[in-house]
């Protein structure tokens, strides 16, 4: 209720009305039922069960991977398992990028010695001919240190060294401080005459794991290939250069794309009693890389979502809308599974709003709500969250998988997270189920369950 | 604010006050000076930097230990480094507890064979006789059934082995629960006539490392030895004591008390500008158990402490009153260092407040005021946190070693965290400094440094 401090109790009875009334009971029967969501969620811990049997049976879920196409028939036999209604794959045809066998950096000195520097493709990169690249290092921060080479760039390798500001107190804001240099720094090293880009991994964590992430090429624009360099090699090289003397760099990738695989969206639901053509959609996206397991990005997601379902159907709550779990598939490097997800004719079908579960399975804060309207009708539902401090009702959020579905005009929320180590994992072999706390994950899904239940009760 | 939904902006601005037009002023003042404490703390790791120095140089620092010896030194040096004001050594007299080099825990099978568990002394606990204890071994879950057993536990080890409930939101809530067994169960086990007892690690995750932890004696009450089994250990001998027949166990214990030692608490300050007399206290404690490096508990505390210190002192800010970091000794097995710190004659000088950390290095979630007046007062400065998501600033709260404190009338304050993972390093070897992450440390730091300059700016 955050009833403030300076009204007096006496004050706020004068003044709350009717609706207020009925408010406050609704209030106190969701949060009875979200105390016995949270207490089963913690007390089964089946999301974490869940979590470590897909994250250790399938491998990588890169899209168009074997681990991927095992995924899709994990998530599928689980919610089956469940008991789940119109449990179904959607077909989703994907990119199929491949890492391929070979991965080296070294540093060449001047001596003849070879120094190992830990550096991955980027996801979507070329190789390097066979023989590798060889070419002086040149380090920048931005695009604008780039444009103010000029002819300097040419023949070289860009490393990109812009760290993510770690002085930020939300480490998603460092994150989109630093990125551009990731996705777009393959083709502004292109266009200045470069042979290759190196980028700073995405972490604020000093550590020699290279975190690989989504870049991109465009027509117009020579490919040249592009990797992420450890934050410790990072900062050897930046050093080195530091000393004024020219440092060259071996770089050999066998990254390279093959043909478009035929992959799925999994689905599954609890089928509305009332009015089962609204739908509520809980999910997350079912792809990695192929770094570590994908556990905080973004099998938390797809566990939480089949989790949530789970609590409902365990504490017999039939919801009067439909709720819909979707495993999303290639949110990282394509999108096709969000976009065929909300492409698709439902004939009859209205969504009334989509929760993604997409920062990592830490502790949940609350949701973020990327439409003000629904903003406004939901954060009366904060109090049920209070008791496990999760009641920050937020305008803003969404998710990239739920990002088409958003515009077409369904309310797009986000669970929200802690996010402070969310980038010590991301996209890098650090990225496994154990550094997912069980308690953190249990907890996000009894609030995607909570709050899906609450939106198909009460509509929006 | 927390200005409440259902009343307009135009309402708000009729109801509010001069006094409330001055709040909004400081709110602004303290939101920007609480922004560059965050900036400097997350930006400068040092917090962290001092958790890896304090936690890998001195060894455990247990009280009365060489560790928690060098550790006295080490936060003196720290603080004169940075050149707080009356830096200083305040004795105090500590126990001195010692586990001695032999610990073993063996199940007896019928046939011979010799089985490991992962077992280790509770802090105070008596050793076993050279010899060992060798005896059957009785469950219970709770003193009733103990009690039930009449003289069935007689010569029997008592294996305690309820475990926290993993299914209550607050972790907290869980261990308070279940530590009795941990903290009284040796002279209930002794009261029923048994030889030793054994009790389940205080933790909700499942692993193979034994969690001590305080324990009694009474003196009209035979002591026994007392020891905590891994929660894998404990499932273990449960699921063999389900088969229905007894099960011997052999324990080996050396733990002995020696003489008291002369240790300290450690104090540096930043000096009030206008009333140095009146004193706000934030700190933690420097001892721990000899297990792991204790990161979280509470080397965390404490150099959060002096990185608050640091940080205002970094930003140039002079407070009014004074702002006194305290390192504690002898939280953990007596309570000395808080009860000596309360007891000393301080002529002319008033305590205002007593903050402590000493709920691991997590995420700050804000703080718990254990004085419903000082909570009145303080609440209005939620907002001032909220940037960060601290701005939770309840009702309820303190600390063991500022207890002391609270009863001679001082507001105890606790800097709330998200303790989802704490038990699972607790007073284990788990509890390590790899096991705090920089960023959650720094920001606790940086929320103690903004509550304690507000309250030394502003008064109680």
């Amino acid at each position: 209720m955050h009833r403030p401090k300076f009204l007096s109790a006496a004050f706020f009875l004068l003044t709350i009305s009717a609706p207020a009334f009925a408010q406050t009971a609704s209030i106190e029967r969701y949060d009875s039922l979200a105390r016995q969501i949270v207490k089963e969620a913690l007390g089964s811990n089946k999301a974490y069960e869940m979590l470590r049997d897909l994250c250790t049976s399938t491998g990588h879920r890169l899209s168009g991977s074997p681990g991927a196409a095992m995924a899709v028939q994990w998530s599928r036999n689980k919610m089956e398992e469940y008991g789940f209604d119109n449990v179904r794959l959607e077909p989703v045809t994907v990119p199929h990028w491949v890492r391929g066998p070979v991965e080296e950096g070294f540093i060449l000195h001047p001596s003849g010695k070879r120094e190992k520097v830990s550096i991955t493709a980027l996801g979507g990169s070329i190789a390097t001919p066979k023989s590798g690249v060889t070419a002086e290092v040149v380090e920048v921060k931005s695009f604008q240190d780039l444009h103010a080479l000029g002819d300097k760039a040419k023949g070289k390798i860009i490393f990109f060294n812009r760290p993510m500001d770690r002085s930020l107190a939300f480490t998603f804001a460092a994150y989109g401080g630093a990125v551009d240099q990731r996705s777009a720094g393959a083709i502004e090293a292109a266009k200045a005459g470069a042979v290759a880009a190196l980028v700073r991994s995405m972490t604020t964590r000093l550590d020699d794991k290279p975190h690989t992430g989504g870049m991109g090429y465009v027509d117009s624009i020579r490919k040249v290939p592009a990797a992420a360099v450890s934050t410790i090699g990072a900062e050897r090289l930046s050093k080195l250069l530091a000393e004024g003397k020219p440092v060259r760099l071996y770089l050999k990738l066998s990254a390279h794309t093959l043909p478009d695989v035929e992959s799925a969206n999994v689905v599954g639901e609890l089928r509305g009693t009332e009015k089962p053509e609204e739908v509520v959609v809980i999910g997350g996206h079912l792809d990695s890389w192929d770094k570590g397991q994908g556990a905080h990005d973004d099998a938390s997601g797809c566990v939480q979502a089949i989790e949530a379902l789970r609590l409902l159907k365990t504490l017999g709550l039939k919801p009067k809308r439909t709720i819909r779990a979707v495993m999303f598939m290639n949110e990282e490097n394509g999108l096709r599974g969000g976009t065929a997800y909300a492409e698709k004719e439902r004939p009859g079908e209205k969504h009334i709003a989509a929760i993604e579960s997409d920062m990592g399975g830490f502790t949940p804060h609350g949701f973020g709500i990327g439409d003000s309207t629904a903003h406004a009708k939901l954060v009366r539902w904060a109090p049920v969250f209070s008791f496990f401090a999760a009641d920050r009702i937020q305008l803003g959020g969404g998710g990239a998988d739920i990002s088409p579905l958003a515009h077409k005009g369904v309310p797009p929320m986000s669970l929200l997270v802690d996010t402070h180590r969310y980038f010590d994992f991301h996209h890098s072999d650090n990225d496994t189920y154990e550094a997912v706390n069980e308690r953190e994950l249990a907890l996000g899904a009894a609030a995607m369950a909570i709050f899906s239940y609450i939106i198909a009760e009460e509509g929006l």
